[in-house]
């Protein structure tokens, strides 16, 4: 093939930048026959799929030859209305002839045909989302000649139904509608009737051929073109297929969904079809070199004999395993008979599975990291379709970067880096409690690990509409596609009744973090009906049922779960993340339960700790309103006299449990009318109670009540109108300080007062709050200090950042609100619009997720920045629902911020997510 | 005296600029006996008071000598716990010995003693928000002398009792705690019921005497301190009270009304007592050069026989007119007799109203201002106690600008500067509609112009609480003090029973622009009943009431009012003003009625044509309902094209009105739950009306509730979620605009897109606008294009400024909005407690009245800055309240933007404002 040479021959062609309006020379990269034009790192160029193929090639891996369209040509499409750069069609030719001469076949021609597959393959990978044709280049007469030449009319006319039907649906387009079930299905279905018989692979050469002649006139009468016959004209409409499946619906989802650039483009994947559909002594598989659900060392994979690639994906036979070993395993599990298993590929091909092994642990020690490969055995030889670094659950990719950190593969700041933040969640999140575990009422794979409860919803949008009320749902489906996809997206997690660990549904809901069980075979749905059966169970939509992702048992009803142990590895690993980061991560705790919670996932500290939770707290709640009733101070202060001393008790708690770190206690902050029931008869029942008139009570409920109560008399605004609430605060965080002190114990109590917009509100409650602490000192005859701050959460404060820095000792930025703010955006009533929003591309993300740079960013950096102008050593720090989220945090890092908190269960992701901004990542890269 | 020379001699002394940490060496200036060591321009140091004496001094004018302290040394006593700096003591002294020098006079002395008065007067007037004493020097020996020399016991222990009460007051503090009565009175009443008498003046020499001792009793009773014998102990005393007085809670209100900075200090005057109150060739007075209610030229004022100058001021007695023809007309207007009516000072002093007419004659044309004096007549003779620009109403301020321009005693630039912006709103007031002018009431003294009607109440706290409710309240007082200047300024208007137009009421309102009557004798205010009589008729507080405060009667109940005709003047003055500024003024108007008066008040076009309001006319409102209740956008639009004849009517309308003129229409802003009743009974009645069912009603209004509308589905949002309804409002402008020009008028119309936070949403919204317009010129046959813009209301808009002007033509900035965000303060709910705020000083203003330049301001600024930087050509404008505030318009002005718009009636006020930017001057200076 030559392809080496040519390769070594023309680096300053492949070597030079792609310039504006222009592309690059070289549209077309050859690969196989034992070497190849690119290598791996040339991804942007020729996509993961095409840049990993050559480079397989050139490591003399068995891959069948083709050639790469680079994606270059995929951006001159785009932008010049589907036309191609002029030198693409004598290079795609080039390429056609020497794939032909490789293999010694001919393109389209009446003897030894050669066929192809068409593949998408963009530089990160988006499984699924993008359109193949395979079997490209058959016609009435090519089939005639690969049915000569494989001796199986069967196995002639499958091929060429299966590439009439796929090439109609990716290529033409002739796809079913909303609620339409398949065009061809259907024709397949009644044929199937007609001939009395149950599965495809029941059907005979003659039916599969007249199916074919189906599906063509099928295609002519529903788009009124003729199905083109010539391989050329066949090549070019699936070249550009490809190309425009770049910018299909699904595509855009995962892109938006992935932050993935429009202008990336794919490229194109021209490779010669091997067969593992040819008989008994074909097969095809998937195989990962460390098991992606534990990360295990060893093959882990599945396989189906006599069967296209695409069956294993879709899930529609439930595959077999690769090692033996795992086939027992899995026996085991399911309670089968082994004698009854289905054999492994160790077994039943052991040459191939030898090869394949050997190959396996050749590509990872190349790539450095577990590899996810695609193969096909075509009569009992081996050809390597793909690898990729696979994808896998929070828990293998911590223990394959130990272990490769111990296998001296890799050095600890790529294991670091092996580990997306967002991932680990997974492994935080609750697990069934063993107490509490009900006989499960079914049982599928655990193809993504998670222990959650939700509603039943049977479609993606059905599951939409339930969220979008605030409701929790789970998925169930026969089995997932592309266009699932959003419904997946805001279930609680996934069920499915067929499909294997390598399924759409598992890859996808791995990639997501979400729980899920796949492949449930005694599930059967009837989407029509609303309702599906486990066994003898029926579940309807809106039942509640409970997924176990990682052990793939269904249970019907709510189930308690508990915190996940975590591994010695995870503690290993976290370890190394934490010698990286230069951030400090705290935790939102409100509760010494919550501060323990916080302290075992390692946070350094409390960076917001919310009083007002503890005014609701059993029967202080009645003070609290007395409070609010009392006409003058002194009514006020004899209703906070007996909040004190249980204020003061939950401060000792809750400093004593977060003993030698800092604790940051924000004043009260929410309006008071939150602190009175809204209902007239719980006003009732109210006045009842407490022995004031209703009227009354109504009248101050009525009084107090806000248009806007964001907008109204909440936080430092309080503390003005009523000094005496913040002064008996204080005084409880004072007492509690000077008592455990007393004690011995290290307390560092930060005192931080809410919604500050004018500076004279800070000094004026700063003051106050300094003569409180030193009467209280002055009492236990103590010293005592504790810094005072202000949170930074309207646009003013942070635009006068450097005048607030004169009275105050940090800043905790409350994004939550300076979000609402900033955008003019209200939390609770934006559901109305903010998800069309994102879906039609209005705004890139959910600002209240993610930190919106360009705007809320924007106002942080500047407030950082004045802050430290007037007062250079001032604490900065971050609390709210930003704080846990992997790519604020790493904005926070690289704005130069102390410390991120976040709720308990985010301290890891938030720590890890500091570790990559501090070895250089940046988010969104 | 020889002050002259020292003058002269002294310069480098004068001249010198004060250092940090020290004052100038020279802290006493020294007037009087036909020269002074100050001048006129010294007013930072000496006070207006001080230099304006020692100008006077220095013209010839008689003066009683006397010198000045510092404003230095009241920073240094300030800054230094109420202590001096050591050279103070022999500068007062020598200042003393000048003025026993220059009258013959001896401090202290028994024989011919000298009495003085120590008065406060600092850079900018605060009438009476300080402290003055009067008569200081008596004692029991001195008061002898006194008498010996002016013959008269009577006029002796008179002073001396007037002393120690003053005294007592003003330098002890012994006075009257809130609702008690004043305990020096108290004695005085005691004291006339027990000698049977009603008047003070028919109190004997002995009656005063005792008085006198009963006063110092009172003090050593009450206060546990001597009354202090020493002129000198009283002399420092009273220079210190007057000190400590610039830190009262009086004149610290003055100031933050006034924007007054706290550090300028105030000066001490020590002047020579001269007695208005000696007998009956004895007066006291105040006079201004030209009339200070309509700016007619000629000498006006008013005077009291034998009395001091407080009496005038405190308006206890009704004056006297100064001249002859004054006196008639007020007779006249009064219905009085001539032969009852008092005489004038013409009249009843010939030579020293000669003098006086001569000296104010040649003050005013040594300021070129109009001047306000305060005279005293001693034994015949006439001296001048004070003299300074008088303060007067809008059309004074005019009328005398223009006829001093005319008399080319100043230029236009001067003119034009000497009217503040905010005085001119007085001129645009509505006045009571003569048609509709029932008989009056009552009637009082014409203080301050304007027609308004409120509520009565009775006292300043009811007047704040009653505005904080939302009511508007006429303030009804016996005579106003400084005490209730927080209640003038809520109130619509004020009505007094005592004191004239120099009364304290009198002046205050004119100050605030505020209606007042002032002086109505029939007038009987009964606190206790909250109720008052004016003649036979009853007000009760909450009663409601008109004042014309242009003729000075009173109405029971409301009266029609008009909009006031605009003199000759005033359209010669405002073209003046527009020969100088350059920032364009625009009106806010939704109604052709209101875009005719924009107009007609000079308005360039209109800045904001709100579309939400004519939503609500007539029976729009049920299509409105329609197109809300609609559940498909098929519905919606069929609701909508009932709508599109009524809107384009308004477009024809406004869009005729303001021919050739911009028009820049807002699409529609608020959110559609607005459009829906609140209350479920009008639910059930629209249900019926419109033939729905009334719970599919409520759930739709429930449905579309907000926690926070201000911050929820608004704006281009709706755009967003409905285009059909912007592309409803485009169409209508389009066809409009088609139809207008068809008929060969110029219209100008410019689309504003509302609430936009991201660029996206304007792209998208303006492409389909763009779209809309081009489909609608093509049914016309005709080219249509209109300038796409936005409001900058959200701080992230401001943020992103520079993005933003990528799609916009043009920026107008919604400060309302901008304000609510960026403080976040919702307009709705901060009553509860911004009055605290600014009355604490925790805000220095309302920042929906004026522009927070800090904050807001800031972001404004930046946007200016960002939007210019990618469309340098972009139209800037402001649209919102602050659009009429003359602070806002000049920093409006001085951030570069092109226009402001504000209400129809204040646009004389933006042009005056905006001209006097152009001409140099700063918000707040």
């Amino acid at each position: 093939m030559g392809a080496r040479s040519s390769k070594r021959t023309a680096p300053s062609t492949r070597g030079s930048a792609p310039q504006r309006g222009r592309v690059r020379d070289k549209l077309v990269y050859s690969f196989g026959d034992g070497g190849a034009e690119g290598r791996a790192d040339m991804k942007n160029t020729l996509g993961g799929k095409g840049a990993n193929l050559a480079e397989m090639a050139d490591l003399g891996v068995p891959v069948p030859p083709g050639f790469t369209i680079t994606t270059d040509v995929c951006t001159y499409f785009r932008q010049n209305g589907g036309r191609y750069p002029q030198a693409l069609r004598a290079q795609v030719a080039e390429g056609l002839k020497r794939m032909e001469s490789a293999l010694g076949r001919s393109f389209g021609g009446r003897e030894k045909p050669l066929l192809v597959s068409v593949r998408s393959g963009s530089r990160a990978s988006m499984p699924g989302m993008m359109d193949t044709v395979l079997n490209l280049g058959l016609n009435e007469s090519t089939v005639e000649a690969l049915i000569a030449e494989s001796g199986s009319a069967r196995f002639g006319w499958d091929c060429y139904r299966r590439f009439v039907q796929m090439f109609g649906d990716v290529v033409l387009g002739l796809r079913a509608g909303d609620d339409e079930s398949d065009p061809f299905e259907e024709i397949i279905n009644d044929r199937k009737r007609e001939r009395g018989v149950d599965l495809d692979t029941e059907l005979q050469a003659e039916d599969l051929r007249t199916l074919a002649a189906d599906f063509k006139q099928l295609i002519r009468q529903r788009l009124g073109v003729g199905f083109p016959d010539d391989a050329h004209e066949q090549l070019w409409a699936a070249i550009a297929a490809v190309f425009g499946s770049w910018d299909n619906a699904r595509a855009l989802t995962y892109r938006r969904l992935n932050r993935i650039p429009d202008d990336w483009g794919t490229a194109v994947n021209v490779q010669a079809m091997v067969f593992g559909n040819l008989g008994d002594d074909c097969a095809t598989g998937v195989a990962f070199t460390r098991s992606p659900s534990t990360g295990e060392k060893g093959l882990f994979g599945e396989f189906l004999v006599n069967a296209q690639g695409e069956d294993v994906v879709a899930g529609i036979r439930t595959p077999q395993q690769i090692t033996r070993a795992a086939s027992i395993d899995r026996a085991q599990t399911a309670g089968q008979d082994d004698a009854r298993r289905s054999p492994s590929l160790e077994e039943a091909m052991p040459v191939c599975f030898r090869e394949l092994a050997e190959i396996a642990r050749g590509l990872e020690k190349h790539y450095r990291d577990m590899q996810d490969l695609e193969f096909t055995v075509e009569r009992g030889k081996l050809w390597m379709l793909q690898t990729r670094n696979g994808k896998r659950t929070a828990a293998a990719a911590v223990k394959i970067a130990v272990d490769m950190v111990g296998e001296r593969l890799i050095d600890k700041r790529t294991a670091v880096l092996r580990v997306a933040p967002a991932q680990l969640d997974q492994l935080l999140h609750p697990q069934i409690d063993p107490a509490a575990r009900p006989p499960a009422t079914g049982k599928g794979l655990p193809a993504s690990p998670g222990a959650v409860s939700g509603e039943v919803v049977f479609s993606a949008d059905q599951a939409v509409r339930a969220v979008e009320q605030g409701r929790r749902v789970i998925l169930v489906r026969t089995e997932t596609s592309p266009e699932d996809i959003h419904g997946m997206n805001v279930a609680q997690g996934i069920l499915t009744a067929r499909g294997g660990m390598t399924s759409h549904a598992a890859v996808v809901a791995r990639g997501m973090g979400k729980c899920c069980v796949s492949g449930c075979s005694e599930l059967h749905v009837d989407f029509a009906a609303q309702r599906a059966r486990i066994g003898e169970h029926t579940i309807r939509a809106g039942d509640w049922i409970t997924l176990d992702g990682s052990n793939g048992e269904i249970y019907l009803g709510t189930v308690a779960t508990t915190t996940p142990e975590l591994s010695g590895d995870f503690g290993r690993f976290m370890k190394w993340a934490d010698g990286f980061r230069t951030l400090r991560v705290r935790a939102n705790a409100d509760t010494p339960h919550d501060a323990e919670v916080a302290r075992t996932f390692g946070a350094e500290g409390i960076g917001l700790c919310r009083t007002e939770h503890m005014f609701f707290d059993g029967d202080r709640i009645d003070a609290v309103r007395e409070m609010i009733l009392a006409t003058d101070r002194a009514g006020r202060e004899r209703a906070l006299a007996k909040l004190l001393p249980m204020q003061k008790r939950d401060f000792l708690e809750i400093l004593r449990t977060m003993r030698d770190l800092p604790v940051t206690i924000r004043l009260l902050d929410p309006p008071l009318h939150e602190f009175l029931p809204a209902g007239d008869d719980e006003i009732r029942e109210l006045a009842e109670k407490i022995g004031v008139d209703a009227r009354r009570l109504a009248e101050a409920r009525d009084d107090l009540a806000e248009l806007n109560p964001m907008l109204g008399h909440r936080g430092c605004r309080l503390g003005i109108s009523y000094p005496e609430i913040y002064q008996m605060q204080v005084r409880a965080i004072g007492e509690a300080t000077c008592e455990l002190r007393r004690e011995g114990i290290a307390v560092h109590p930060e005192i931080m007062i809410p919604l500050v917009g004018l500076v004279r509100e800070l000094e004026i409650l700063r003051g106050e709050a300094l003569e409180v602490l030193a009467a209280t000192a002055a009492a236990y005859g103590m010293k005592l200090t504790a810094p005072i701050g202000t949170m930074i959460e309207l646009p003013r404060a942070a635009l006068i950042a450097d005048e607030i820095a004169t009275q105050a000792e940090f800043f905790s930025f409350g994004t939550n609100d300076l979000t609402q703010t900033t955008f003019g955006l209200s939390r609770d009533d934006s559901a109305r619009f903010l998800p069309a929003y994102i879906k039609r591309g209005v705004m890139p993300q959910d600002p209240f997720v993610s930190i919106d740079r360009a705007g809320v960013g924007q106002l942080v950096a500047l407030a950082v920045e004045r802050g430290r102008s007037t007062r250079p050593e001032i604490k900065l720090g971050i609390c709210g629902e930003h704080g846990g989220d992997p790519d604020s945090v790493m904005f926070c890092h690289h704005i130069g911020l102390t410390y991120v908190s976040c709720s308990p269960y985010r301290v890891p992701v938030a720590r890890l997510a500091a570790a990559h901004a501090a070895l250089g990542v940046h988010p969104d890269s």
